[in-house]
């Protein structure tokens, strides 16, 4: 907690990491306090790629609460938002309940940015409502159980709130106090698992994952069934795969988790589509790649929209990004396609080519992103990072 | 049996149609008597558009089984088509036991056409074995239930055997003596219902359905809970609502029916898809529609194939023939894109035309076709229709 008493001004700059579901979330018993029917699990992606950076200031001279997303003021009250605000604010409350901490009466100006473009379909709320919330409890010295916060936010933004292979378990309490995330392993269980996001040229989302989920639950009968009697021997098998580092289980349950997660929304009705041609061509080239291997050695997940979340391990990501590089090759130049992964001298056997058999697709994808797994929200203690000048306001180059 | 004692030579000719489900069939308990994991029901499609005629000629000179489809001969030892031969064989020895029946211990030439492509993905296998046993129980001279016995060559074949609106009872016998199809109402109960089929340009089918269901069965824990929980509430309804001619339940349900058939296929695994972008874009259109109209106007359908099957009413036929062409433009003349509907002067208002708000996409459908529902297989009295010379051999233009 930076403090300079002088001015009853305070200042935290935080970053928070994107997550990847493998067992997904899909549907709340709860609205208001978000609340899922079914638990989940994911991976939490390195932030050197992939992160949400927000700047908390606290100080007596503001005279209201006020956010900045990607340079542009946005509505505080917005409910989410609100929940996020009053629920830190009470922990802190109840923290401090000795006197008034510091800055607890005083209002934030709040400035948060990504560096990954909100059109890639990376689930960037969960990465800001966890920073969001992460840097408010610094800025008012709550410490311990920060989950149920976020998950108020946004459902998986509980998950973002730990590194590397996070559960959130989803509670039987009325009140959700019971539905948190946990760390099932650190990234450092698993060094050589890989990540590739192939970002999928694609039409503007037609339903979002909070209006899409609510129509699910509404009418899909499959998605009950899914969330019952499916979900729950998922998740221990999950667990344990990723504790044991096996891949093949892993990668399977993780195929068909995605899938099971698609099905459901096509059961929903009207029914919701989030993949596209490109996206099942993905898929296709996965289990063809597989087969032609004689092991899973590569995995797809699908989120609520096109793009393809490629998990692998080290030892085979050379071939499999050349094997993406083949069947959907880029327009113009290599460099602008590949983000942060090593380009490699690797050449596809004929026989390969052969047995994936499909003709290559142009711009299929745009670009590829290669984060590995990695930890959670931290403090950046640099102060030139601080995305709001001293005087409160956004800095003029965010 | 038109019969010819001096030859020993006997020869009918017969047609029947296509059924298009809206309660769907997809997975079997068994897979040599095809006895199906839940019931299904379907609309039979008028002939005068879509049928297999099938000419079946039995003679003593012929020294083995043989069958022409479509001009060329095929192989007669295929284990689904000896099915059908026997077991029309047997009810034929059984029907005759006091002697034995003229051509009972004689051979079949049997030829048969589609008189729509394959490739349309019609189901024609459904109308072509339900022809085949028809046409051979016409000549042996057996009546009675040949449901079962189509449903030996095709499943869905056995519901090609009656006309109008015809359900399949899965049964619960082992040799499947009660899985047998039976007409719900003739489609003389509901003459104002239309079908529109859209022949979505498409890639071939990478999956077949016997081997997609197979895989479904195997792999999907959804297509079990469907079979087991959800068809069997699906079925009771469309029955009342084929019988009350509720438009809007039959319509709700054969979307919601299809759909859950496509999530299935996507809970297989490997996942099966058979609707794509433009499948998903026919899906849209629908609803946009029925949203703007206020009430469920129109139905689709899609069986193992990206096509739809629309369902509406004789009064809404002409406008959502319009909208389907204006969203789906043909490439150059409309006659060619248009297979045997009335072309009527309707034009769409802006608003709808807002309303639906979709790019139009030129070439998205090939062509329309347009049938009613119609009755079941039929023998042609007209000797000229044969298909087989009186030597027992293709007549030269088939």
């Amino acid at each position: 907690m930076p403090e300079d008493k002088a001015l009853g001004f305070n200042m935290v700059t935080c970053s928070a990491p994107v997550n990847i579901a493998v067992i997904k979330y899909w549907g709340k018993r709860d609205e208001e306090l978000i609340l899922p029917i079914n638990s989940s699990l994911s991976v939490t992606l390195h932030q050197d790629q992939l992160r949400t950076t927000t700047t908390v200031a606290c100080s007596r001279s503001f005279e209201e609460d006020r956010i900045w997303l990607n340079g542009r003021e946005e509505d505080i009250t917005l409910p989410r938002l609100q929940s996020c605000l009053r629920e830190v604010r009470r922990l802190a409350r109840k923290r401090h309940s000795d006197g008034d901490p510091a800055g607890l009466s005083h209002k934030f100006h709040i400035c948060s940015v990504n560096n990954f473009p909100t059109a890639a379909g990376l689930a960037s709320s969960a990465a800001g409502y966890a920073c969001l919330v992460y840097s408010l409890a610094r800025v008012l010295g709550v410490e311990g159980e920060l989950s149920v916060v976020a998950r108020q936010g946004s459902g998986s933004a509980c998950r973002s709130m730990y590194g590397g292979f996070v559960q959130w378990t989803m509670g039987q309490r009325e009140d959700g106090k019971d539905s948190i995330a946990q760390q099932v392993a650190p990234e450092t269980n698993w060094p050589e698992l890989r990540v590739l996001v192939l970002v999928v040229s694609a039409e503007r989302k037609l339903v979002g994952s909070t209006s899409g989920m609510q129509t699910s639950v509404e009418t899909s009968s499959l998605l009950k069934h899914r969330a019952e009697c499916v979900v729950p021997g998922r998740m221990e098998q999950m667990i344990r795969a990723v504790k044991k580092r096996d891949f093949a289980t892993f990668a399977e349950l993780t195929m068909k988790d995605s899938n099971q997660f698609h099905a459901t929304c096509l059961d929903t009705y009207p029914p919701v589509f989030y993949l596209n041609d490109v996206s099942r061509r993905i898929i296709n080239l996965v289990h063809r790649y597989n087969r032609h291997c004689g092991e899973t050695r590569v995995a797809y997940s699908f989120d609520a929209g096109p793009n393809a979340v490629i998990f692998t391990l080290q030892e085979h990501t050379a071939e499999f990004f050349q094997v993406g590089g083949t069947f959907f090759p880029p327009e113009t130049n290599g460099e602008q396609f590949l983000k942060g992964l090593p380009i490699t001298g690797v050449t596809l056997s004929e026989e390969l080519k052969e047995a994936i058999g499909m003709e290559p697709l142009v711009k299929g994808i745009s670009y590829i992103i290669s984060p590995k797994a990695g930890p959670g929200p931290c403090v950046m203690e640099d102060p030139p990072q601080h995305l709001l000048c001293p005087d409160g306001l956004p800095k003029k180059n965010v």
